[in-house]
Order: structure tokens, then C-alpha cells, then sequence
């Protein structure tokens, strides 16, 4: 049996079951989301913090080598603007977060500078391997949006994704849906994501659990891949 | 000032500042989502029961008759599945919700006949006047996949949208993040969405607040609005 | 072996060969393109009229019913239009042939009615029966866009089309492009698809030859099925 | 009085008419297309050989130059597929032109390295300066498919677009359809584009006249420009 995590109550399902299609290792990829600099960086210029992701950094590294030994695809999704600035601050319609979220956290100076294409925010803090492939086109929240993933993973052959990284509300929340709507089984392991505070990483991952798919430990999927290999 | 709500801490913002793409009533449209039979019928076959969001029925169509007389188009978005079932139960990649919600409220008998073509399951609850417009393709969770309400929304010359209907934790919230990605200034009513539970429903406008848009109480916004016109 | 027409000169391959993908039944879907009243009625008040179109009604009715037989999907996609005309003459950006188009033929007189919702210029003229699937959302050129065939080819398992109908060197030609850069096998049968005239008929299926798929007659993909079948 | 060809047919037409969405240079954009090495080398190497596009460098260059003074922003675009070979040769459904232009041409011996990352066969011909923008995703046959030049062109309030490049009768007249079914206004100049061979050219031509958009001289455009600056 495999625990996952239902809105908060911890359940046991039978992996071979209903959950099947989310649980096999042979059409699964694993997308790993905005794991750079820009978020991860303690330098005071960091554009666009989200100090809790630090936290996950060794336990993603850690599941991705498991992962790929099983055989899973593990793909970076890193945001990138144009150097020039059109497609956010200086276009028709920037990103509304740097309106809406300095109105929690107060102003952000680095902001202009996030995810400027060829600047060191754009920098992974994760392990990319050969092997892995990257997705470097993300401009706003969403993982798939104005990006070739769901491209890619169709031209993998893939059916199923696990999404890590940050955030949880928000980024990795977003591209869940994305990925269920396309037709994707989805699963989170709820020890690899992060969130603007603890309280919004828990509701999101109860949405997640009742709408989406699967929220579970790492630790479990790779049991439930192992079984099936 | 217009008093708005942020991972739910009351402010005021200024409406002809920063925020003033979010409240001109000339570019925007209020999108209302699945307020249908489907959703809200009290009969016990009712396939895909979300019963908080009766309490919003009358309340969502004083705000659109507020809306219509100050100019701001109406919207209604609606489930629709052909009736073979191939879109869903009977296609390769059925809505996830149909193995997931259950985890949490137990079996759903009514469920396979969701949103089915020409079943009474699509007729609206709410109003639908004259000079509305219907989007019917809805197959997921998000307005905007499979359907045309992006392309209706460029048609209209739009570049803002107000999200009302349900639910609030799941196809409001992925519309929201969707109509955001695409350049859209995101509002949503505090008092006109409903969701799973009053938890799950203050933690999706805590994360419209933060990353998306305003959350405010549709008289702030129809008031905004007025001093527009 | 299959005989085919590449720009004009036949050549013959082997069906089992690098084009195997193109001719397999099971994955396979047709894909007929509006057949309907408003480009076929020889009433004056045509909306949208391509004559030539009406030369293939019969053979189209004939492959359509022996491709069922052997367990290949007919899909219909129909243009259809908001009642309101905001889809295209009263939003802010129409379809560019009413005004291109014209240039040509002269003056359309009855344009602005194509497609409308309701109006009986969206009626098939080509048999649809039960089993079949309608895709009603066509707004411009392509079947794709703003539709929901990718979504409804996913949901089939269906990794080829053909395509049939009209008119070769817009909508047939566009959808062609369309479905292969979405990852589908394109096949043409060049006896079911008319164009604006013999030229650019020929024109539009040399370009499909040599960028996209299979051109070839009806009677050879009928016949490569049954041999898979 | 602007020249236009319709269908191989000279025509004039008030640049203020009907087609003025057409020929604003405020709200324009040109999109250069795949004006690079794999395509234009005389290497023997050359992956995916358009040799006629030779003849049209200087011409876009020279194009290129009095559009900027004018206001008109340069887009390049630009075939990229990744390293790994995933995106086309390696992946589940590899690019058709792969199989079927060789019907026409004979086996391309480079054809497997096309556009891969890092390669030289991605470096442009044509100038690309300060300025302008590149758009590198470009997998398929359209420009705007798997990239995200909608959103970039969305980003810089572009409402009409110019297609230069190459080839005419695939990759020009696939993004000049979807150009036009996003709704923006498509001018292609007929001095510079270039197709497989002249008689596809003409007829892809033709087609972007009747149901797409203005074929003019280059000359003409720059000429309809002026008078509005």
C-alpha cells in the first residue's frame, strides 16, 4: 500500500489501483520548478525571494538521483526574461506579483532584475545532469505557459509528472492544474515543495490532494516506482 | 480609497494607482464560472455536488444586473461534455477529481453524468440576459482550456476580468492563475466564490491576493467602477 | 505498396515502411472540415460560398461510411459563431478574408450571417450518423483554434488524421499544419478536399506532400487500412 | 494608392481603407523567419538546405534597416531544438518533413543535425541588432508553435504583423495562418520570402492574399509607413 495525504488525513491506497496511471515510473517525468538563483539566493539583491525553498535543495538533489536510477526523466523549469525587459516590466502587461505580493511583504528592490535571461539569477541551485533536460522559457506563474513543456513531455512519451520546487501556492500550484487539465496525472511530494508560509503550503497541497492527484512523501513514490520496476 | 483584502488583512489601496488596470469598468468583463445544475441542484443525483455555492446564487445576480447597468459585460462559463462521454469517462484521460474528491467525501453515485450534452445538468441557475454571452466548452477545471474564452475575451477588447461562481479552491482559482499568465488583471469578489470548505476558500483568495490580483467585496468593486463612469 | 502523389508526380511506398504511422486505422481519426450550408448552399444568400465543394459531398458520405466499417473515427467540425456577431464582424478583430477575399470574388452579400449560432448556415450537408463526434467551436481559419479537436484527439488516442472537406487552401491546408505540428500524422485524400479553384487545389496539396503527410486517393487509404484491419 | 497583388493580380487599395489595421507601423511587428545556417548555408553539410533563400539576405537586411527608422520593431525568428535530440529525431513523433521532403528531393544527409542547441547551424545570416528581439523555441513549421512569440508580440502591443524569410510555401505560410486566427493584421512583402521552388512561392502567395492578409512589394510597405509617420 502506498500512503498519500488527502486534505490533511493520511490514507493508504493500493498503488496498483485507481492511481495506477500516477504511479508508473516508465511514463513518468519528474518537473522541477524555478529551483535558481532569483528565488533561492540570501544575497540581499535576490529578485524575488523565497528563503524557504532553501530548505528542499538537498532533498530534491537527493530524489532526483533516486529517481534517475529508476529510470525517470527529471526535467528544470527555470523562468527567463529577454534581457530587455519587454516581457515584463517593460511590456503591456507586467507580472500583477510585483504589485500584489510587496502589498504582504513590502517592497522587493531587486524585483526589476528577476529572471533577466544571461544575469546569474537564472542560475540553477539544484544538480542539472546530463540526462536531464531543461525548460527555460517560464515568464509567469505556470510551468507550461509561454513554454514548450507540454511539448516536450508529449514528445517523451510521458503521462504522468511529479512537480517539486517552489512555490507551493503558487508556481508549483498553478502547474498542477496545467498539467491535470492537459491530461497529465499529477503527483507532489509534499516533503520537496515550499510555500509562502506553512499555512498556504498545506492548503495547497490539500488542493492538490482533492482535485489533482497525489500528495505523498518522496520517499513512497520511489517505493511505489521501485515495486513496479 | 477602496478597501481590498490580502492573505486576509484588510488595506486600502488607491483605485487610480498602481491597481488601476484591475478597476476600469470599460475593459473588463466579469467572468461568472459554473453556476449551473450540475454544481447546485439539491437533488441527491446531483453529479458533482459543490452546495456552499447555493448561498451565492442571488447575490452573484445583483452584482451582474449592478454590473450590466454600469457597462461591464457578463460572462457565463459552463461544464459541457459531448454526450458519448469520450471528453471524460469514456476517453483516454478522464478529470482526475472523479478518483481524487472522493478520497475526501466519499463515492459520488451521479458523477459519470456530469456536465453530459443536453442533460439537465448544464441549464444555468444563475441569470442569463440578453447581451451575456456563453462560453459552453468547459471540460476541466480552468475556463480557459479547452474552451474560447480567451479568444471571446480579445474579441471584446478586454483586459481585465472579474471572477465570480465556484469553486473558489479549484476552477476559480485556476482561472484566475490562467487569465493572469495570460496578461489579464485578475479580481475576484471575496463575497461571491464559494469552495470546498471555508478553510480551502480563504487560502485560495490569500493566494489571488498574493500572486495574482484584488480580492475585495463586490460593493468596493461596483463603487470603484461607479467613479469611473 | 500505396501509391501517393508528391508535388504532382506519383510515386508508390511501402505502407508498412517509414509512413506506417500514417496508415494505421486504430490511431487514426477523419477529420471532415465544414461541410455545412453556409460554404455549400447554392442559395444566393450564401454566407460563404465555395461551389466546388459541392462536387464531393457524395464521395465524402461514401468514405466516411466504409472507414467506419473498418473502425476509424469520423469527426465533424462545423464554424459557428456567438449569435451576437462578437466572434468576429462586431468584436475587435474580425476574420481577415471578409475583407481579403472580396478583393477577389467581389462583394459577398451575405457575409456578415456566416456561421451565426442558430442560423441554418451551420447545418451539415454531409451525413453525420451516431458514433460520430462534432466539433462546433471553428472560428477562423483552422479546426484548431479556438476549438477543442486536440483535446478530443487526446482523448481518442489518436495519433493520425485525414482530413476532408473544404476548402484545400485555407482551412484544410491550416488544419494540416496545425495537426502536424501538434505531433499528428496527416494524411489527405486528394478527391475529397476542393479548393478556391484547380490551381491553388493542387497548389495547397503539394505543399502537404512535401511538408506534412500522405496525398493520396481515397480508394489507396481505404485500401492500406483494410490491409492492417 | 498602395500596389497590391491578389491572386497574382495587381490591385491598388486606399492604405487608409479597409486594410489601414494592416498597415500601421505603431502597432506593427516584422517576424523574420529562419534566416539562419541550417537553412542557408552552401556548406554540403547544410541540414535542411533552402537555397533560394540565398537571394533575399541583403534584401531583409536592407528592409530590416528602414523599418527600425521608422519605429517598426524586428523580431527574429529561430529554429532551436535541444541537444539531445529529443524535440524531433529522438522524441515520439519526430518533425514529417524529415520523411517526406526526401520524396521530393532525395535523402538530406545533415537533415539530423537541424537547428540542434549549440550547434552553428543556428547562427542567423541576417543582421540581428540592438533592438530587435529573438524568439529561439521555433520546433515545428510555425513560428508560433511550441514559442512564445504571441505572448512576446501580446507584451509589446503589437497588432499586425510583417512576414519576411523563409520557406514561403511552409514555415512563412504556416505563421502567416496562425497570425491571422490570433487575430493579428498579416502584410507578407513578396520580394522577400522565399519558397521550395517559384511556383509554390506564387501560389503561397496567392493563398495569404485571398484569406490572410497584403502581398506588396516591400517598397510598398515601407512607402505606406512613411505616410502615416
Amino acid at each position: 500500500m502506498t500512503r498519500i495525504r488527502v486534505h490533511g488525513t493520511e490514507r493508504e491506497i493500493d498503488p496498483a489501483g485507481e492511481f495506477a496511471a500516477w504511479l508508473d515510473p516508465s511514463r513518468t517525468a519528474i518537473v522541477s520548478i524555478d529551483m535558481h538563483e532569483g528565488h533561492l539566493s540570501d544575497d540581499p539583491a535576490c529578485p524575488c525571494p523565497a528563503p524557504r525553498g532553501r530548505e528542499i535543495v538537498a532533498g530534491i538533489d537527493a530524489f532526483h538521483r533516486e529517481a534517475r536510477a529508476l529510470g525517470v526523466r527529471v526535467l528544470h523549469v527555470r523562468s527567463t526574461l529577454r534581457a530587455s525587459g519587454v516581457d515584463d516590466v517593460g511590456g503591456t502587461s507586467g507580472s500583477a506579483w510585483r504589485v500584489t505580493f510587496p502589498q504582504h511583504v513590502g517592497p522587493i528592490p531587486g524585483a526589476d532584475e528577476h529572471a533577466l535571461a544571461g544575469s546569474r539569477w537564472t542560475e540553477f541551485v539544484t544538480e542539472v545532469l546530463p540526462g536531464d533536460e531543461v525548460v527555460s522559457g517560464k515568464k509567469r506563474l505556470s510551468a507550461f505557459y509561454p513554454t514548450d513543456l507540454d511539448f516536450l513531455l508529449r514528445q517523451l512519451g510521458v503521462t504522468a509528472v511529479v512537480l517539486d520546487g517552489i512555490m507551493a501556492d503558487c508556481c508549483v500550484l498553478n502547474s498542477a492544474f496545467d498539467a491535470s487539465n492537459l491530461g497529465y496525472r499529477v503527483s507532489v511530494p509534499s516533503d520537496l515543495v515550499r510555500g509562502t508560509d506553512a499555512g498556504l503550503e498545506e492548503a495547497a497541497l490539500s488542493m492538490i490532494s482533492l482535485h489533482l492527484g497525489l500528495v505523498l512523501p518522496s520517499s513512497e513514490l520511489l517505493e511505489a516506482w521501485r515495486r513496479c520496476a
